[in-house]
């Protein structure tokens, strides 16, 4: 597994993008609407990742809204790669980790997510994803 | 530039990389005594980094000691790793951005190391990293 990318919330990806473009020298990998999200996908890596994701809640439902009324703009969560998401679920599972997902799910990008609770990982939200 | 480490406060750095460890089938890279802090570097990547950095204070006092104690554990920084960290400390002032640290000190791992204050980069704390 290796990292994929680590996941920002924040109430203007737009600007937030544009700023981490600058600053990291880097450009706008992907862009795309997704599950009431406005998504950015920053490429900090050799041009194939990983990725800074900016997620920006275009209403004031689900998990990311929440986030950002309860925490503010920030870190939000950390995804690893894999060729298997569902083994690397059961392979959570086995290791006693609370799931968020029981099986993957198609996530921004037209990849197979699934997280895990941050309760059981250190307070960090971990994130599967399949290419 | 690219994406160095992840930086994860934690009060029990041992215990977490280890579980790291098992649920990204890796192995820890580097681990050492800094600043008041149990640093451990797992590799999520291909060999070379990026890395997790797990921090955790070995004192109550310090910034990673007040960040627990605020935030709780979890994602605490974002490394972006530069040929050149009083350059990019510039680059980020000319951009209006707050520092940290007005030049780059030594840091984990043999490393010179510059921060941005978090409430001009989208709450995100931000590190440069100069190997």
């Amino acid at each position: 597994m290796h990292l994929d990318h680590v996941g920002v919330a924040t109430d203007d990806a737009a600007d937030l993008a544009a700023l981490f473009a600058d600053l990291f020298d880097t450009e706008i990998a992907h862009e795309e609407a997704f599950d009431g999200l406005h998504v950015v996908f920053l490429d900090v890596g050799d041009g194939d990742g990983p990725y800074l994701e900016l997620l920006e809640p275009q209403t004031e439902e689900g998990a990311v809204a929440g986030f950002l009324e309860r925490e503010g703009p920030g870190l939000h969560h950390v995804a690893v790669a894999t060729d298997d998401a569902a083994a690397a679920l059961a392979g959570a599972e086995a290791l006693g980790l609370e799931l968020v997902d029981e099986e993957p799910r198609p996530g921004a990008w037209g990849h197979d997510v699934a997280f895990l609770h941050p309760g059981s990982t250190g307070g960090v939200l971990v994130e599967f994803v399949e290419h």
